[in-house]
């Protein structure tokens, strides 16, 4: 179980024919309160996906009842008509929850999509509107395959959960590839039975995904369709202390932060930057994310190469507070850099395992922060250049 | 002939070592006059190399007399001891000079290297300074050998020519990677004979790299090596009108630009993004960089995928003014969306030919500007992570 995990939300997965493949890629989850709140962060891409431009709007006005996600096809630059089929998907899902007994209006229900930009036709609509029906009808408070329907090129489910004093947190996630800040292209649906309002909700994702999926940037590239959702049922009955919720929130992105970077398309190394020493916080992530960023690095850490002379060069491209020639760069522990001068010999340093740490010491600040990213492979670009996303 | 094609300059390309391969790595260029001026522009990194900080001196007090380049080590991040390699390296040169005849101090020399970060130890140091008197007795005004001298992963010489009414302007570059604005990765060195003093050949060079050069963006890696220089020796005795010097100027640079983009490391496609409608010039630029990059586009590009959503995600990133639902892109040719939506049927559009142009119409302004870049290959990863540099 995970979104199904916390009291009072019922999911379900089906295939409905998106992908070709036949596996499946229509999901639900419903939340059956009794006292529903919501919250949901949004790509900052000024482009953005028909079920991205809906789902402002619900998120804005109050508490969704439901959110449904499909993969296969973004419905993203599809016009007016990908627009009316993202609007009709939520229409379809109010009916249905209308009909069984709770009366629900279609701007109380959450849209996702997740696949090739431009893909959104007539038979896109027939198949999500039409399959509707069958997945309301295989909801359950145990369900367990909604997380396998939202993937894309993802090579693993992504689910996380969390266990508070008489509440829980559970958790669903994809993503692999265009993961990139504000926020890394993924979908990720969190629910909780603990008894918070929505603005308290909004408060702790806010902060939670400020911390995580924020500062992962496996390749740079951010999404059209990027959301993350979090509901909350109320039916546990308990209020927990905003500031435990909250920790707890953050631990639940960190974990599927770091599946989401241990499945990034093609990757051979999971790198953490950890940039210390910083004048403020948005300088070390301004260095972090230059350094994530920066090809030749990626490229280096494929070839097993700890090039520090990379990470200076990007680094040196920011407009944070430090002098160039005083930092330090260490590549899992071993200091090559010194004062902006070589140090130890490379050869002390190993690159081989995935896990890769390299830290940057700034000796400008107090602050720190670390980005997550991955290298650049031969399989990244065969991923990228084989097949459509 | 190269930078020997104006009258009044000698040069010479010689190995002394500091490649592994034995080829050609020290250059050097003599400006005889009558009439010195110089013009130089660096590379905007905060991190610098030692021959960046020393040229910059040289280049802000007055002509420079000579330009000596290395490549087979960037003498970056190598502290105080390879600034005083560089200034050693500038003090036999001035010596030499001296010696022949020509009064000449050490900050009258501009100095280049490029190559590894982090290399310039005393056997660099002895390399270069030990080779000047061989270097100066290669001196000729019918030189051929200087371009290959600076040449690090490119596979050809980079030489431009252009000849005007009494005047000819001559050129060499170097780069094959780390190409990225402000400037491209490379060293460039341009001689004229026209009569022009100092200030003139500077604003005529940073109109010049900032319409070629800078919007040359391979793979969005800064160097911390970068300089082009112009030397002109008034041999011809003719001073030519500014704005048609200019123009020639401009020309030479954006011949030398093409060059470089189509030698970039690895790539299978030299790839001209236009971008028109902007608002602005810096609208204009902003939009292309952003798609020049993309990765995810770079890809495709690789695997001749003409995926115009990428295209709309990576501009959807920028401030430019624009809505993103109301642009138009061609691939080729090709309109492939129209007003955010699909257009023509991708399989209309035939990216295997190398050169490729992708057309971004804004609808937003009467501005326009091309980034020249490059896809992102195997061959890219494989250069960048199996070589340090």
């Amino acid at each position: 179980m995970t979104v199904t995990t916390p009291a009072g939300f019922r999911s379900a997965g089906i295939a409905v024919g998106l992908k070709s493949t036949g596996k499946p890629d229509l999901a639900l989850v419903v939340n059956d309160g009794p006292v529903p709140a919501s919250a949901a962060v949004f790509t900052s891409n000024r482009a953005q996906a028909n079920p991205i431009l809906w789902s402002r709007k619900v998120a804005q006005e109050g508490p969704a009842r439901a959110i449904i996600l499909n993969s296969g096809g973004a419905n993203c630059f599809t016009g007016d008509f990908g627009y009316d089929t993202t609007r009709l998907t939520a229409d379809a899902v109010a009916a249905a929850l209308t009909a069984s007994g709770t009366a629900t209006e279609s701007e109380e229900i959450l849209v996702c999509s997740t696949g090739l930009i431009g893909t959104g036709d007539q038979a896109f609509r027939d198949k999500i509107v039409g399959g509707v029906p069958e997945l309301f009808n295989r909801l359950s408070a145990t369900d367990t395959t909604a997380p396998a329907a939202i993937l894309t090129t993802d090579s693993v489910e992504k689910t996380a959960t969390h266990t508070g004093a008489g509440w829980t947190i559970g958790a669903m996630a994809k993503g692999a590839g265009m993961l990139a800040p504000g926020l890394a292209t993924m979908l990720v649906v969190i629910t909780t039975d603990a008894q918070l309002d929505s603005d308290a909700l909004d408060r702790a994702l806010r902060c939670a995904t400020g911390a995580s999926f924020d500062r992962l940037d496996s390749d740079g590239c951010m999404s059209t369709n990027d959301q993350v959702t979090l509901l909350a049922s109320g039916a546990s009955g308990v209020t927990p202390d905003e500031a435990e919720f909250a920790a707890a929130l953050a631990a639940v992105c960190d974990s599927l932060a770091a599946q989401l970077q241990a499945d990034a398309e093609g990757a051979s190394h999971d790198i953490d930057i950890e940039v210390r020493g910083a004048a403020s916080v948005a300088d070390a992530i301004e260095v972090g994310r230059s350094v994530a960023r920066n090809n030749l690095f990626k490229a280096a850490i494929f070839g097993n190469d700890p090039n520090w002379g990379r990470v200076l060069a990007a680094i040196g491209t920011t407009d944070a507070a430090f002098d160039p020639y005083q930092v330090d760069v260490s590549f899992n522990g071993i200091r090559l850099c010194h004062a902006g001068a070589p140090d130890r010999p490379i050869g002390e340093c190993d690159l081989t395992p995935r896990r890769t740490h390299v830290e940057i010491e700034l000796f400008a600040g107090e602050h720190a922060a670390t980005i997550r990213t991955n290298d650049l492979t031969h399989d990244y670009v065969h991923e990228n250049s084989a097949y459509s996303s």
